[in-house]
C-alpha cells in the first residue's frame, strides 16, 4: 500500500546521468537548480505518498460509477484532486505567463513519476489536462489561450483528447465526426468518440475537450482533419460558466485495469451539435496532435516506469516479509524469500529495468530542456532529433517493460499475488493498458523505423552508437572487472544496434514489409542497449563515487552489472530476429493463420 | 468466443512427432490406434466446443459464489459437469478396472488440452479430481481405493488436493495440520487449508480430500507429512453416502482469475476431528505427492498450452475482422489489421508457441507411456528419465509462455483488448494463475537444475542435445534455404544448452547460489530449444507431405522456421545470463533491495 518516492535515485539520474546542471544552465532556467529541484521533489514526494497513494487500492475496488449522464469518481479522488489544485501541481511544467511554474521538463519529470506511481488512476487526469494545455499553447488563438489555459494550469478546468471513434482507433485517417461552421466563427460538432479518458468526471467544475473533426469539403484521409475545442460547460468571455453544450457521456468502459479513471463514450451534437472553437487553422489537426503526442507518448513511458517501481517496491516489501524454505546455504528454519536466489533475480530484474529506464527517460527529458532552450540553433536541433528518437523509445519500451515487471511483481508474492486483496496483480492489470493507448507498441515502433530512422538514413541511431562506444572507452580504461563485464555487454549490445539499423536503412525502401515485421524488435533492441548504456554510466559514477554512500552505489554497481549480464545479452538475439525473421513474417499469407 | 480444437495440429504432433504408432504398439494399447485416438478426439472437439467453451465468459462474469458455508458454481457448470461424467470424460486415461477407459497418455493430452482451452475453471475440477485418483492408486490400500477410486473415475465424486496452509505455501516442510490415530484405524484431521481448488463446490455428491498432516512424533520437516483421504460426506461400506463430515468451507478467494473455479479456505476439526485415512504408510505422504504431482504440473502446462491457443484464436479472428489503416504495400481503403506485420508477427509469435509447447508436451505424454508400458525395462527407465526431465519444462516453459501470449492477444485487440467485454482480458487473466499454482516457475527451475540434472551430471541433457544434433545431421542434408536457417539457428540453440549444462554440472556443488540463480533463464532455454527441436523436426516432416496437404504444411513449415529465426535466436543471451549473472545476483545483499 506505502509509496515512497525514490528520491535518491531520481536526483542521481537527473545529476550524474541528465545532466541537470546544464539544465540550469540553459537561458530561462537559471532559478531552477538543484535546491529548487530537491525542494519541489520532497514536496511532491510528501503529496504522492500522504494523499495520492492511498486512493489506489480503493479506487480499484470502488472504481469511476455512471448513472444518467454524470460520473462519480472513486472514494477520495474528488477531495484529492482538490488537493492537487491547490499545491499548484498542474502548473509545475506549464508557462508561468498563465500561471504555471515553468520548471525544466527534467524536474517536472519526476514529480510527473510519482503521481503515476502514487496512482495510474488519479494521475492520467493531469496527463490529459496537460495535454490539452501543450494543443492550446501550440496552435490556440490568443483568444482561446486567454480563455482556456489558465484555468486549466491552475487544474480549476480539466481537459480530454478525443481521437478514438469506433472505427477509427490507431486509424485517424477514418475519423468521421464533422464540425460545421456558423456565422460567428464558431462550429457545431457532431459525432461519437470513444475511451476517452476523464471525459466526464466531477472532480472539476468544467472539461475541455479537445475533438478531432471534419470540416465540410476537406481532403480526405488524415490531411482533412482539424481540431476543436469543445468544453462541457460554456464560457462566457468574462470566464464565468455557462449553459451545458451539446456533449454527453453515454456510458464509460469496464475495463482490466485503471478502473478508477472513467472511460467515457461522448456524443456530441445530439441537440442540435456542440459549440466549438478551431485550434489553429482547418485541417492542421493531425500536426498539431503530433507535437502534443511527443508530450503524451513520453507521459505514458513515465507510467510505465512508475508502475513498475511501485509493483517492485510492493514486491520487495513482500519478500523481506514472508518467511518460506531454508536458505540453500543452509538455516534453521525457514528464511525471508528474498534470500532465494529466484527471487532476487526477480527483483533485481525489476530493480534493473525501473533504474535503466528512469535514467534514459530523464536523459530524454533534459535534451528536450536542450532542444526548446539552448542558445543556439544547431544545439537545439540535434536535442530535438535525439529527443524524438528517444519518445517512442521511452513510450514503447518502458511500457512493454511495465507488463513485465508487474508480473514479476505478482510472481513474487506467489500464490498471494493471484489474490486481489493483496493488491500486486491491481498494478499488473493497470499496466496492461500502457502498450496500447496513445499509440500501441507497433505504432511506437513504426514511428522509430519510419521517422526517426529511415528517414534521417539513420543518423541519430548512429549518433547514439558513437557515443556508446565513447562510453565503451572509458569502461576499457578502467579495467576492473564490473567494468569489463559490462564493457563485453555493452559492445555487444552497440553492435547488434548497429546492424540493425544497417538492415533498415538498406532494406526500408525496397521490402518495407520485411522490415516493418522488424519494428517492434528493434524498438526493444534499441530500448534495451541504450538503456543498457545508461547502466553503464551510472556503474562509471558509481565507481568514483562509492565512498561517499556504500550502501546506494554498491546497489548501484550491481544493478547496472546485472543488467549488462542479463538484459543487454538479448541484444544480439533480437538484432538476429529483425536481420533474419521479417521475411518470414511476410510469407505467411492471411488464410493460412 | 468460439472455439474449435486444432484437431489437424494435434494430430500431426501426435503421429509425425510423438510416435502415436510406437504408443499404440505397446504392450496394453494395442486397442488404441490412430482410428480410436481421431474418434475420440472428435468427440472430445464436440463436447468442448458445444458445451463448455460457452460457459467460459459466463463463469468470468458471474463466479463461483459463497454463502453460508456452501459453494453455488457460476451458471450452467452443474449441467456442463453432469455431461462431462456422463460422456465419461473423467475416465479417459485411467484404469478400465476402476471403470476408466485406458486411453494412453498421448490420446488423452489432447482431450485434456481441449478440456481446458474450452474453460480453465472448469477444467480444473477434473484436473484435481486426477490427482485424487493418481494418488489413490499409487498409494491407498485396496479398501481405500474399492470405496473411492470408481466413484472418482465416473466422475460421480470429486477430488481435491490439500497442501497449502497459511504459513506453507511452497514450503511443504511447514505443514501443521496434524492427524491423530484412533482407535479403529481412522485418524482424526485437525488444521486449516488454504488455496483449495474446488474444495467445496456443487456440482458432484461428494468431494473427496486428499489432505497432508503430521501424525503425533512424526519427523521434523518434509519426512513427517502424511497423506490422507478426508471425505466431505462420510461414506458407508456399501458405498452410501452418510453425515457430513468435520471439514467446512470458511471462504473462497477473490482472484484476478479463472473466478469460476471456487478457490476454497478450508478448515478441518473445528467440531472434534474430521474423519481421515491414511493414504499409504505414515511419513510418506511428500513420496506420493511427488508421484502425483508429476501428472498435476505436465497438467498445468497443458493450461498453457490451451489457454494461449485458445488466445491465439480469438486474436486471428479479430485481426480478420477489424479493418484499421492502410496496407504498407498500398491499397484503397483501410485493411484488415492481420495485413500489417506486426499483427503477423504477434500472430506467428502465438503460433509458434502454441505449436512447439504442445509438440514437446506431446513428446513427453508418448515418453511416459514408453515408461509405463514399454515391455524391457531399460526402455522404461530411459522414457522414464526424458519425462522426469520434460515435465518441469512442459509446466514451467509452457506456462510462462501462456502469460506472455494471452498479454499479445489483448494486445492485437488493440484497446478492445482492454474493455473486459471483448474476452482477450479474460485469457490473460486467468493464465496468470499458471506460473504460480502446482509449483512455481522457480521451483520448476530448482527441480530441473536439481533433481533432473545435477543429480545425474546432465546425463538426460546431454542425450537430449547429441538427439538434436541428429535432426542437425538431418537439415543439413536437405540443405535447402528453411532448413538451413533452421539448422543454423538450432545448432546456436543445441550449443547455448550444451553450455549452460555444463556450467550447472561443473558449479552446483560448489557455488549452489550462482547455479541456481540462473535456475529459471535454464528452464526457459531449454523449453527454447527442445520446443525448437520440435519444430525443427515438423519443418523435416512439412517438406516430406508438402503437397498433399499445401495449406497445412506449409503453414507449418513457415512457423517453423518464424520459431527458428525470432523464439531459438534468444537461446544464446539465455545462456551467458546462466553462466555470467548468477554471481551478480548473489553479491546484492539483501539490505540492499
Amino acid at each position: 500500500m506505502n509509496y515512497q518516492a525514490p528520491l535518491q535515485d531520481m536526483l542521481f539520474a537527473m545529476q550524474e546521468l541528465a545532466g541537470l546542471s546544464s539544465v540550469s544552465a540553459l537561458p530561462g532556467f537559471e532559478d531552477y537548480d538543484l535546491d529548487t529541484a530537491q525542494a519541489v521533489m520532497q514536496e511532491s514526494a510528501k503529496f504522492c505518498a500522504g494523499v495520492v497513494a492511498p486512493l489506489n487500492v480503493g479506487g480499484d475496488k470502488d472504481p469511476s460509477s455512471f448513472k444518467d449522464g454524470a460520473v462519480t469518481t472513486a472514494p477520495g479522488f474528488k477531495e484529492a484532486y482538490a488537493q492537487f489544485t491547490q499545491g499548484g501541481w498542474q502548473g509545475v511544467i506549464h508557462p508561468t505567463e498563465f500561471g504555471g511554474q515553468g520548471f525544466p521538463k527534467l524536474i517536472a519529470t519526476p514529480c510527473i513519476e510519482m503521481l503515476h506511481a502514487a496512482s495510474l488512476s488519479f494521475a492520467l487526469c493531469p496527463m490529459l489536462t496537460d495535454g490539452a494545455i501543450e494543443a492550446l499553447l501550440v496552435a490556440g488563438s490568443d483568444e482561446l489561450k486567454r480563455k482556456f489555459v489558465g484555468k486549466l494550469i491552475s487544474g480549476q478546468w480539466t481537459g480530454t483528447m478525443n481521437l478514438t471513434e469506433p472505427q477509427a482507433g490507431s486509424d485517424l485517417a477514418a475519423v468521421r465526426s464533422t464540425a460545421q461552421p456558423q456565422a460567428d466563427g464558431s462550429y457545431k460538432v457532431f459525432g461519437t468518440k470513444i475511451f476517452i479518458t476523464y471525459g466526464e468526471h466531477d472532480m472539476a467544475e468544467n472539461i475541455i475537450h479537445l475533438v478531432l473533426a471534419r470540416v465540410p469539403g476537406a481532403p480526405e484521409g488524415v490531411k482533412g482533419i482539424s481540431l476543436f475545442l469543445v468544453p462541457k460547460l460554456m464560457v462566457g468571455d468574462d470566464g464565468a460558466l455557462g449553459a451545458r453544450n451539446d456533449v454527453a457521456c453515454v456510458s464509460i468502459e469496464h475495463k482490466l485495469g485503471i478502473k478508477a479513471s472513467p472511460t467515457a463514450v461522448l456524443q456530441f451534437g445530439d441537440q442540435g451539435g456542440a459549440v466549438g472553437y478551431v485550434v489553429g487553422q482547418e485541417n492542421r489537426g493531425l500536426e498539431y496532435m503530433f507535437i502534443m503526442m511527443n508530450a503524451a507518448r513520453f507521459a505514458v513511458g513515465m507510467q510505465g516506469i512508475a508502475v513498475a517501481d511501485r509493483a517492485y517496491q510492493k514486491a520487495v516489501r513482500f519478500a523481506h516479509d514472508r518467511a518460506q524454505s531454508r536458505d540453500l546455504a543452509g538455516s534453521d528454519g525457514p528464511v525471508s524469500i528474498i534470500n532465494h536466489p529466484d527471487v532476487k533475480r526477480m527483483l533485481l530484474t525489476m530493480r534493473a529495468h525501473v533504474e535503466g529506464t528512469r535514467a534514459l527517460a530523464y536523459v530524454a527529458a533534459a535534451a528536450s530542456d536542450a532542444a526548446h532552450h539552448a542558445a543556439d540553433e544547431l544545439t537545439r536541433k540535434n536535442n530535438q532529433a535525439v529527443y524524438e528518437y528517444l519518445v517512442p523509445v521511452v513510450k514503447g519500451f518502458a511500457t512493454e517493460m511495465s507488463v513485465e515487471m508487474t508480473s514479476l511483481g505478482v510472481q513474487v508474492h506467489g500464490g498471494m499475488g493471484y489474490i486481489e486483496e493483496t493488491g500486486a496483480a491491481q498494478h499488473f492489470r493497470d499496466a496492461r493498458i500502457l502498450t496500447i493507448y496513445e499509440g500501441t507498441t507497433a505504432i511506437q515502433a513504426n514511428d522509430i523505423v519510419g521517422r526517426k530512422t529511415l528517414r534521417d538514413k539513420g543518423a541519430v541511431a548512429k549518433a547514439l552508437c558513437a557515443q556508446i562506444a565513447l562510453t565503451e572507452q572509458d569502461l576499457s580504461a578502467r579495467g576492473n572487472d564490473d567494468c569489463m563485464a559490462m564493457l563485453n555487454a555493452l559492445k555487444q549490445g552497440r553492435l547488434a544496434m548497429e546492424d540493425a539499423v544497417e538492415f533498415i536503412v538498406a532494406n526500408g525502401k525496397s521490402q518495407p514489409k520485411t522490415v516493418y515485421a522488424g519494428a517492434v524488435n528493434y524498438l526493444k533492441l534499441v530500448g534495451v542497449v541504450l538503456c543498457g548504456w545508461q547502466m553503464a554510466r551510472a556503474m562509471l559514477v558509481a565507481q568514483d563515487k562509492l565512498e561517499s554512500d556504500p550502501a546506494f552505489f554498491v546497489a548501484k554497481l550491481i544493478t547496472a552489472r546485472f543488467y549488462a549480464e542479463s538484459v543487454l545479452t538479448q541484444a544480439t538475439g533480437l538484432a538476429q530476429s529483425i536481420c533474419l525473421g521479417g521475411n518470414t513474417t511476410n510469407r505467411m499469407a492471411i488464410e493460412l493463420f
